[in-house]
Formats: C-alpha cells, structure tokens, sequence
C-alpha cells in the first residue's frame, strides 16, 4: 500500500473537515446497524466526537460494545460514476465523555459553533459527548486509489490540510 | 410506533430510488465496518443489490457473515441541522447471485441502465451480484419522525412512491 501524497492527504482532511454527516456503524445484537451521525474531528483526526442520545438505537449499542466504524463520503454531485466519490472509513473505539471532563467546555463551544440549532441537546439530560479514538482508516480517494492509513498517517494528513 | 401516511411513505420510496449510494455496515472480526456501496432496490423493496469485487473488504465480509446494515441519506444541502435529513437504515441478509440465475439478464440491464459506467465490472471475473434480503427498516423522515417499518411496510411504501 502506497503513502498519500501531500495533495492526496489534503483532500483526506477537506473531506473529514468538510462533511457534516457520517454513517455510523455499530454492533446491535451481533449484527451490524447503520445509522446517520453529525460528528466534529479533533483538530489532530486523533479521534471524532459525537454528541448523542441514551434514546438512540447506536448509543445502547455503544453502551455494550465499543467497537465502531464510521464512513465520511463526499456528496454524491450526480457524476457519471459515483464508485469515485472519495469516502473514507475510519474505525476506533468509542466512550463516553463525562460532564466533568476538562474537554468538555471547549467541545461544546466548538460544537455549538458548528452545530447551533443543536443548542437544544445541552439542555436534555439524555444527550453526552462520545469520542472515537481512530485506530485506522481506509480512504478511497477515487478509482483504484485506495490508502491504509494509521494513527499516525491520519495525524500527518491532518497537518496537511489547510 | 404509529404507522407512516401516504406522503411519508412516498418520500421513503422517492429516498430510496433517488440515492445512488448507501453506507453499508459488514462484520469484519466481530466488529462493524462500514463501507460505501452503489445499490438498486428492488421495485417492491423486498431486496436491494449490489455489484461487488471478491477482492473488496465487505464482501469477503459477507462471505464470512450475512448480517449487513445500510444506510440511505438525503445527500447533505447545508441546512441550519443536518440532523433532520431524511435517512433510513435497512437491516438484512446477504447472498450472492450466481451468473446462471434467470434474474441476472434483467438486473444486469436494469444496473448498466442506471450506472452505465459500470459496464467495466461485467467484463471482470471478480464481481458479482449481491442481493439483500430485507428484514426491517428505521425510517427518519425528520427530527423525531421514527418508524419502524416490517417488510410488508416497505411493500407498500414501495407501492405509495410514483
């Protein structure tokens, strides 16, 4: 497997940067379950957090087991062949973030900068903050241009972004 | 959970037939992976498939365990709250197709007719068919517009859509 090229890991980081939505896979009862995420990337793409409801399906999930994958895909803009929409999958460990962590200030603000009409969220006492740690990600960049990347590759392609 | 009317059905069916791209969910030693994948439904949504290569993740995933999961989105158009996009997330069992089976010529037609620039893939020896038997789906047709919908359910959604 190649090493990204400095363009290459710059679109990796637009992308994580730039998307909103992630499809979120977690364990349900030994079975795969997909669902849709907003997330925020920490600045280094060391981990992705999600600010999520005890309510939802994915979060009882979590609550039994932490292993998790989540695609990042660019929006399909209708191209002839959208098998080269650059994606990436990113897979990690999640846990929960309690409301007396020191990150927790910092992430809500940044959070709410991002997300504001989820403002609502920090009132209801079902919803906290999950963090992802990434232990490896797979891009697919387009056609036949696939990457593995570690930790520390996704760290680099997160300098490498603008 | 109260049954969907007929303009929610509606906007299921038009979900599901106007995404070219789903986020699928695989078990990949015993946790989840989610990858993108290009799909038709079927036209009563009893079964979406899949063109897939041997030599990809997810279907030496399905080789391994059936289970799989996708995600549907309405692709993201910058609205204030993402987390009000219409997205469903259809749980399943997968099984290939062999190229002898009298489904192939009309699918194949059916594919070629909607990703033409797939034609590639029915020159190469390792792609096939994949069809996903529908076991329930999770229609989010907004915030805090849930359904639980059985198979019968997406029959008629199917039905409901123009």
């Amino acid at each position: 497997m190649r090493a990204m090229d400095a363009a290459t890991a710059a679109s990796l980081a637009a992308l994580i940067r730039k998307q909103r939505v992630a499809a979120l896979g977690t364990l349900r009862e030994g079975a795969p379950n997909v669902s849709l995420v907003t997330y925020l990337a920490a600045a280094n793409f060391s981990c992705l957090r999600l600010r999520i409801s005890r309510l939802a399906w994915h979060t009882q999930d979590l609550q039994c087991d932490a292993h998790v994958s989540l695609a990042i895909a660019q929006t399909d803009d209708g191209r002839a062949d959208p098998q080269t929409l650059p994606r990436v999958t990113l897979r990690g460990s999640a846990a929960e973030m309690p409301e007396g962590d020191p990150a927790f200030a910092p992430l809500k603000a940044e959070w709410l900068a991002r997300f504001p009409e989820s403002a609502v969220t920090f009132e209801l006492a079902d919803f906290s903050f999950w963090s992802i740690t990434l232990r490896d990600a797979r891009f697919v960049a387009g056609l036949g241009r696939t990457y593995n990347l570690s930790p520390a590759e996704l760290a680099h392609a997160a300098r490498a972004g603008g």
